[in-house]
């Protein structure tokens, strides 16, 4: 029984020691299992030169004259965050940051850009940046960090378009997975 | 005895496999305990058209018409860093990277660049990006990664506005608190 | 015997959970041991004004007039990536996104980008951003995040200057290392 004992504890040390060192990594992180999650939605309207009091966003550069899909121009935001779609809604966050168009054949994107959330549900940055492939119905970003009650953040950040107005509105749905959470 | 022994040992495995298991991340990071920690100073002087031997930035673009707060001007740079508040100090790093104005209702700015150290001290580079909210006495950025000395770093650099003279002139103190070491 | 093999026992726990407590970050990350890697190359053709056709980037600033180095210019791209030198092999990815020059005395850059794939070797994207300091042979960018087969990765992105053709063409070498594998 002695024996007995003392093998099985060697073998269960053995075996949590296996965990610690082949893994590399042991920490759990699944796809599917984030430690915090948000869905928010982003609204931009591009500054037209008449709507300064309503805009959000303004073009700092022309589109290059290499394409008809606004390559090179690249857009400076400070956008309402709501957590539902309308943008009436009142904000729970900013989105303060630049996206510009970089593809000849069609519309696509490419964003970095932090979530600045101040309200009494949450206080802290989320710092995200990627390609917004605008021809697929979802696309990911990353979270490379946070501040705040984000402290130290990962994850990813997944678009998708809800609603165009030509040139003068757009809404994406943003959902935030982090899986870092400290 | 032998019992006792052995379930005492049991319940110490379990105890360790817990830690181990249930935290998904057993790191101990906490916000008052880096890894490494070193605070710098950032000097800032914009090109005004007739400073070219002394300016260290230069605005890439004008601001939009959206407001009288630089809105949409996008600022390159490579500043020096010191290790004191002193823009004469040797810079023991360069930073370069790029700023941009982000807000209609006041001067408010968002940051991605690279600390480049290349002394004795320190060779190899840190990388951040995160909204820098000018109005508020610190704000918190993301150091997303690192390289040389900084191999595969995380963690917040914390921006203090030490000085402004007018659009000639500014200095950041920069508090950079890694908390991912290896 | 038994208090031998309780006395084993305890080392043996205490030595494990000792790992875990002090490492702080008891992942094995060693620059030598990424857990994937990929050696690619990049392709950047700029829009001259008369390639519409065949450019893969166009410049969204002019440099500014504070140095002959192109300090200030920002190049929006959409380039093709390489398994092998040759800018006339198939792509088996995309690099979107922008580099700017931001130095006064010598060309040197700064990049933010995704490398998006979507193939049936790998679906997903790898978010990178650093200083691209010319000058020198390699150098080393942040491998920020990743997306789909490329889930929460991060790494060491070198580059290396292949071929330079004026202000027409240039090839980088991009030699990616990923430690964190997930």
């Amino acid at each position: 029984m002695k024996k007995y004992s003392s093998t099985i504890c060697l073998l269960l040390i053995l075996l949590a020691m296996n965990i610690i060192v082949t893994h590399g990594n042991p920490r759990k992180i699944k796809p599917n299992k984030p430690c915090k999650h948000l869905t928010v939605y982003y609204h931009d309207i591009i500054f037209s030169g008449n709507n300064a009091a309503n805009a959000t966003s303004a073009a700092a550069t022309n589109p290059a004259n290499v394409s008809a899909t606004n390559f090179g121009m690249l857009v400076v935001f400070d956008d309402p965050i709501t957590k539902d779609e309308r943008l009436m809604s009142p904000p729970v966050a900013r989105a303060q940051g630049f996206y510009f168009y970089d593809m000849k054949t069609r519309y696509n994107a490419w964003f970095a850009y932090t979530l600045v959330f101040n309200s009494t549900e949450h206080k802290g940055t989320i710092n995200i940046m990627g390609a917004d492939m605008m021809a697929e119905t979802t696309r990911d970003l990353s979270v490379v960090g946070g501040t705040g009650d984000f402290f130290m953040a990962r994850g990813i950040a997944t678009f998708r378009t809800m609603e165009v107005e030509g040139a003068a509105y757009f809404r994406l749905q943003m959902d935030i997975k982090l899986y870092e959470c400290y």
